[in-house]
């Protein structure tokens, strides 16, 4: 019974309001916002009465038991920051670890009865306080009111009560409030919000039952305090390093750490779970996404930024992103796990830099890197994709895995570096490295990545006419090579690439690899019977600016007598394996005679290689080949880094605490050309802040001299480290070590 | 020796220079930018010679076998289309599955000769085709030349062949362009790329060697090949539903769902993987993080888009998002769980919609959803912060899960409704059933927020003076109530809750539970005593706008007298149970004698509840309580769904293919106020596309009729369904069977 006088009808809707839509807002999807910054905060209440206001207002509570002070530090001997070792963080707030004893004094305006007054601690943190969620813990003293965090009374004088307070070892890790809450018969009286009595609670590897509970001192010492580091890089038969001032303890560094959670919105729920914080922060500590710490740029143009090379330390970087609050530029591998390690140590999850030599990138899961040759055996560059990094740098953390089955706990990779895929997002880890080991690639997060950048094989194709590729050649061990990592308690390094693989070659080795077939990881399946004729390529160590002999030398071992084609070809290569220029290209044909064997040598200039090079100074020569007589494929590998001049650093002065230094950092231009634009930067570890300086120009031949004082702030061993970048030559270090009396 | 003449020195950079920053590239990252759109394409040359040119230039590949035409479609009755089960799709190109023969036709210039002639006939995916990366595959038919994708000569004639081709059953899913080889002595010489060779392949259930097989024909049928779904909803006690056009099979529909992974830069050497698929999926079909497909909104207030509960099929959504290029407003669960269903459909994957009536929410793993009550036992809705959905939907596909231990297959959960937190992302799944049942909550992707959902159980705490919550009653069956779907091939609704939980209350389920907690699920230790006074709500079916008695029985199991001070709260709630307003509060105070029962009324009015009502019409009461004489607390909940008013539809004309008909919906606005601006859609599977219709008043009583003309393009059962949506009235629905003959 329709009635048109009643309505307008119309197939188009009517256009919508004109101006901005409105923000989404949580109404009837939520009761109330998540609590994800740690900056947010919600007071409580100073006063909280029980019952109704009577004909002259409320009772005034101030009656009861009053709070004169809180004293949160003031200790003798600063025992809570020894105890709970964070006495290096230059902080004036209380800094603990979650699951140990520390103490406050609180000052009351008359002695405390415990026989009729009933106080609580309260501790708040976030903008939604609760209980059940953690965010809002009361901690009393009577033995029958105890929470999840512990508190008793260890000592009374007077009007002074001293109180032992144990937080929940798995208890939200971040900045919280104190308030004291004195509770009447007719309401509750809290002291007001003091910025003085806000405290840090952090991880605690000391701690039994922690989850990054670490039981072994030496590794905790220098996995947590530690503030220098040694990153391993250049090519794994010549092993450079570049020493790293961690920075954790310095002033601001902490609360940047923290804000890197909020700025990634992490709940504040969740920031009590290592596995959770870490995984957030491995997407956080790069800028592909969420507007994370650190810029990637792999260029070789670093006009608006910092040269990845260039940095000596990780505070400049974190002081920089929280206070500019945008992403800072430039990183490369070995920037992002070093901020990343300082992130973790600061927070207190233990944490190391781990260097991998030949790591297979950006093959998601897929155990092959292809190198596509021709039908003569000469590399196709353009079809060749795959890339090699001659090395990669992420890091490892210590936690239990309470998520997974026993035995995955312990060491797990994290790695901040933007890889082509992880899950959609540029983060990866945490990965159980014991299950990396087993193949078990069946647990989060990212197992089979990691996997593949130590196990991957390289396969050479030779691809016919009609496109197809055939299999010619597979090196199952030039991968993964050799892992890395600095000894705890020492400054050398040690080899830890046995805690990701077994033995090549063993029983074990094969089992593991079917493994990780079964979940997924494709291998190549044919084994091309290895050629009769090996190329060998010699370890070569070389100076930036020096002529070089290759000798390349073919092994016969067969009965008859054997020709090789060969092509080879020499590069210089981003440290990614990415090829910049090939500056050599040679087709020797080399007879050999049965069971004998040749070697072929080729001179290169200085002057051939040194236009070319791109900021690591890494050359690599490969060498590829056809056997005429049986048509099999020989193939050899070489990178050589070129060694860099180094910074020579002078220190004079009375090494002692709080004693004033002198460091000076000498250099000369050993080239022929001038040097333009140098960046020279300087810290050391709890001696000197980084300072830098700036030279427009460097004459062949000349020197530049830069002196800066500085002031020791604690006894031990230390570094003063100091790095030269210009666009024409990159990477010159130079560090020199001194012991700090007390 | 430093010599300042050469030159200057400052302790601060020079500023960079000015202008924008240039874009960072991958130069030196990566060897070539990673292929992640379907939509790009890099054309493979028309010929490609092996020799060099000679004195005349190169010879002319023209006088070898030279190739007319390919046709890809036009095989005896739909052929291809019929046994890949892709005949439903409106869609000119073929359209087949991996894993399953289809044949093309080739004609030459002149009768093919197996000893003389070679070709191939080539697939190409993407922007840098590579045969060892599964984007470039050669298909031949010789014996000795097959890769992973057979071929085979099935029938020549004349200059006609038949190729018989197997694409690999782990191929890439997507568009494919098609090229013919053939390979001459002098080079290579192939067709020219050409639209309509280009070809669609997609997820198999019905191969064996296909990861998403699914070895049950009804279940295919049902979930592959049914766009027609029901969805269920309103409260477990009064299950409602709602019809969906899911419209896979829609002109442009498959070409939306590639864009959508094309939109997230999935890497389409992923594409191939179901399990990366679906989780790339969950995570743009919603519009937080990227861009996605939907923006959710529960808010009410839907202004600037389509209400949530307005939309009647995928279609609209789908096309609207891949022409606009932009997120569609708006959506809430059984939206974004339908526009899924159809995306996992269309591609392939066997997928249903499954609700989950009282699914616990936003509580992270965390196994506990808190209500807060006063010392008094009323709630304290301020610090009560969790909610429990009364119903959400989410979808289930159906995959071999490789990349986990056997026995995890099977059906998983996915879900694409924004949740406060998945690991940083909002998308969640998939989650193996079976590793949810069994409590095996390591293994990947988030299992452990479905088992809240489902396992959670409700804590009712008293809230201490002085802050601290007690435990005072746990309810372990209220969430994960029954879990509902569609049954296959059936009208009806099939209980699966058995393939989610163990039974309530068997050994079975505590060892599951124990099981959930060493992966780190938190649940509630304590288990107060149950009260001996109980509180029973009854079900009520109520239509909107009627009055309601309700009936709280009390029943005292204790052999004492027993009081309660009780609570009785009603409120409007949203579906998401988060309140909007409380409608009526009473404090009766009931005396119950040993072993006796009472019953408490409430008049209810209409009026006082209607005013009130947003969009999903649900009341919820919570009565709460405190037994004087013991203190225990008592409580019980019920939500009622109002029924709202039916569209009528009737359906006129004959019901056979290509006949025009008529559907015709009424509707009578049975309130005493006008309903304004009010939007209707209609639509049928396989009969009608996505019509609408706005009006902008109906008056009291007055009635609204709407007539649309269609033609239906298919045999077999399917409904015509209209939804009428109003501010003031959501949630109309009406639906009229056809059964369209031949």
């Amino acid at each position: 019974m329709s009635d048109p006088s009643t309505f307008v009808e119309s197939s188009a809707p009517p256009p919508p309001p004109s101006g901005p839509r409105p923000r989404i807002t949580n109404r009837g999807r939520t009761a109330g916002p998540a609590a994800n910054s740690n900056l947010d905060t919600s007071d409580i209440p100073e006063y909280e009465y029980f019952v109704a206001p009577g004909p002259r207002g409320y009772p005034p509570l101030t009656e009861f038991l009053d709070i004169v002070d809180v004293d949160m530090k003031h200790l003798p001997e600063g025992k809570n920051r020894i105890s709970h070792k964070t006495h290096l963080f230059n902080l004036n707030a209380l800094v603990v670890r979650r699951g140990q004893e520390f103490e406050i004094k609180i000052i009351f305006n008359r002695p405390y009865k415990p026989s009729e007054d009933k106080f609580a601690v309260e501790f708040v943190i976030g903008s939604s306080p609760q209980y059940s969620k953690g965010t809002y813990m009361p901690v009393f003293t009577s033995k029958d009111r105890q929470t999840s965090w512990k508190g008793r009374i260890t000592d009374t004088f007077e009007n002074t009560l001293t109180m032992g307070i144990t937080p929940d070892p798995n208890c939200i890790v971040g900045k919280y409030h104190m308030y004291v809450a004195v509770v009447t018969p007719y309401g509750i009286r809290r002291t007001k919000r003091e910025k003085s009595r806000d405290l840090y609670i952090l991880f605690n590897p000391w701690a039994a039952d922690d989850e990054v509970f670490l039981n072994d001192e030496t590794e905790r010492q220098e996995c947590v305090m530690n503030e220098m580091g040694i990153i391993y890089h250049g090519s794994y038969d010549d092993i450079a390093e570049r020493t790293w001032n961690f920075g954790q303890f310095n002033y601001g560094v902490l609360d940047a750490c923290l804000y890197i959670l909020d700025r990634s919105q992490m709940p504040i729920t969740n920031r009590g779970d290592a596995v959770k914080v870490v995984r957030q922060a491995s997407a956080m500590l790069n800028s592909r996404d969420d507007e994370g710490v650190l810029v990637g740029n792999w260029s070789g143009d670093y006009t608006y930024g910092v040269a990845p090379t260039s940095w000596t330390g990780s505070t400049d970087i974190l002081l920089t992103y929280a206070s500019s609050q945008r992403s800072v530029c430039y990183a490369q591998c070995w920037v992002y796990a070093a901020v990343f390690n300082s992130f973790l140590r600061c927070l207190g999850i233990p944490s190391r830099v781990v260097t991998n030599f030949f790591s297979a990138h950006d093959n998601n899961g897929n155990l092959k890197t292809d190198i596509i040759l021709d039908e003569n055996g000469r590399i196709d560059r353009g079809q060749t994709k795959d890339s090699i990094w001659n090395y990669h740098c992420w890091n490892e953390c210590y936690m239990a895995r309470k998520d997974l089955p026993a035995g995955f706990g312990g060491w797990q990779v994290v790695d901040a570096t933007p890889q082509e895929t992880s899950d959609g997002m540029y983060r990866c880890g945490p990965a159980s490295v014991n299950a990396i080991k087993h193949g078990q690639m069946c647990y989060p997060y990212d197992a089979p990545f990691v996997f593949a950048e130590v196990n991957s094989d390289v396969v050479f194709y030779m691809r016919g006419k009609d496109g197809t590729l055939e299999p010619v050649k597979v090196n199952h061990s030039h991968v993964g090579r050799g892992i890395f990592t600095k000894t705890p308690g020492e400054l050398t390094r040690k080899e830890i690439t046995d805690q990701y693989k077994f033995e090549e070659g063993s029983t074990e080795e094969r089992t593991v690899l079917e493994k990780a077939e079964e979940f997924g990881c494709k291998r190549e399946q044919s084994d091309p019977p290895p050629a009769d004729v090996d190329l060998v390529l010699p370890s070569v160590e070389l100076a930036v600016g020096q002529d070089l002999e290759l000798s390349v030398e073919f092994v016969n071992r067969s009965q008859q007598r054997r020709t090789v084609d060969a092509y080879v070809s020499g590069s210089v290569v981003y440290y990614t394996g990415v090829t910049s220029s090939e500056f050599l290209f040679r087709t020797p044909s080399v007879t050999i005679g049965p069971n004998k064997s040749v070697k072929e040598l080729v001179d290169i200039e200085a002057r051939s290689y040194m236009k070319h090079l791109v900021e690591q100074a890494n050359l690599n020569f490969i060498v590829t080949g056809k056997v005429k007589e049986t048509g099999q494929i020989v193939t050899a590998m070489k990178v050589v880094t070129l060694h860099n001049p180094k910074l020579f650093i002078k220190v004079s002065g009375v090494a002692r605490v709080s004693e004033e230094m002198l460091a000076t950092v000498q250099f000369t231009n050993p080239f022929t050309f001038n040097l333009e634009g140098i960046y020279m930067r300087m810290e050391g570890p709890g001696a000197m802040l980084p300072r830098f300086r700036y030279y427009s120009l460097l004459t062949p031949n000349s020197s530049l001299v830069w002196s800066e004082k500085f002031n020791p702030q604690r006894a031990g061993t230390t570094r003063i480290i100091a790095s030269l970048d210009c666009p024409a030559l990159r990477q010159v270090y130079g560090e020199e070590s001194i012991i700090v009396e007390p």
